[in-house]
């Protein structure tokens, strides 16, 4: 079984800003996106689609405390079977006219192919009680806080 | 451009248990996935993989405190161009023996096929301050009160 899909935009990052592009055929799919603090966006780590990288089921990780080898579906890397790449993002601006999303940030580079765009809806986001292993249990505790976080003191290098 | 996917495994409901199946191929990408309460489950609305479903930019919701049309984006329904759907699901057992994750539940039916697992990391994934519109704002703010939340009070019929 093959499953097709296709960018509905790019992320555009242009003099320090981060933009959601979205193609004209989809931008009607934006309607009603206002008062969403934050959405989910699916993207493509169209880098990493190749053979090579996509039979990958194991990797090292750039953390020093994490286990040697660690299994892909343990860590978000963009080397995976299917490099579906998700994160949040915090939206400043919607653009109907242009097709435009203009975002807080978002770790992608500029021309990188988004392949959906979900509310993000603390009902079925945002856990109260979770846990994570001991290896990265020092890491931030909210979406928040990664950004004043100090990640040179956890990575390996 | 075109993207292929393929199914990474498949969910298995059976005597009211839900379990996340892994193909054999990609059991070791299963590793050191212990201490995740939670795990982000990337599903394919298979059911939805046709081209009426996928030409569908707007929709009614079920609820009845939406707007009349809503831009697919701003929703989560299968209904989209690209259908992939995130459950996000707690752990309760894993068996790296059989491929087998089981989890306190999945709003996916039985062989449904899942696409991708990420873990669930609080500094990515658990947003502090969020809000969302109006016609939501009812909803619970925590995924555990879901479970118990009154959703026939929200629902248009």
């Amino acid at each position: 079984m093959k499953i097709e899909i296709m960018p509905v935009g790019e992320v555009v990052v242009k003099g320090g800003n981060y933009f959601l592009k979205i193609k004209p055929e989809y931008v009607v799919a934006m309607q009603k996106l206002e008062g969403f603090s934050h959405l989910q966006i699916f993207w493509w780590c169209h880098h990493n689609d190749n053979p090579a990288a996509r039979k990958k089921v194991s990797c090292q990780t750039p953390y020093e405390a994490a286990p040697e080898d660690i299994g892909v579906f343990a860590t978000r890397s963009p080397m995976r079977p299917n490099p579906i790449a998700l994160t949040a993002v915090k939206v400043l601006d919607i653009n109907h006219e242009k097709g435009l999303i203009k975002v807080y940030y978002i770790d992608a580079e500029n021309g990188t192919p988004i392949i959906d765009i979900k509310p993000y809806h603390p009902c079925c986001d945002r856990i109260k009680n979770v846990s994570v292993p001991q290896w990265c249990s020092t890491w931030p505790q909210w979406y928040e806080d990664s950004a004043t976080f100090d990640w040179d003191s956890v990575f390996r290098f």
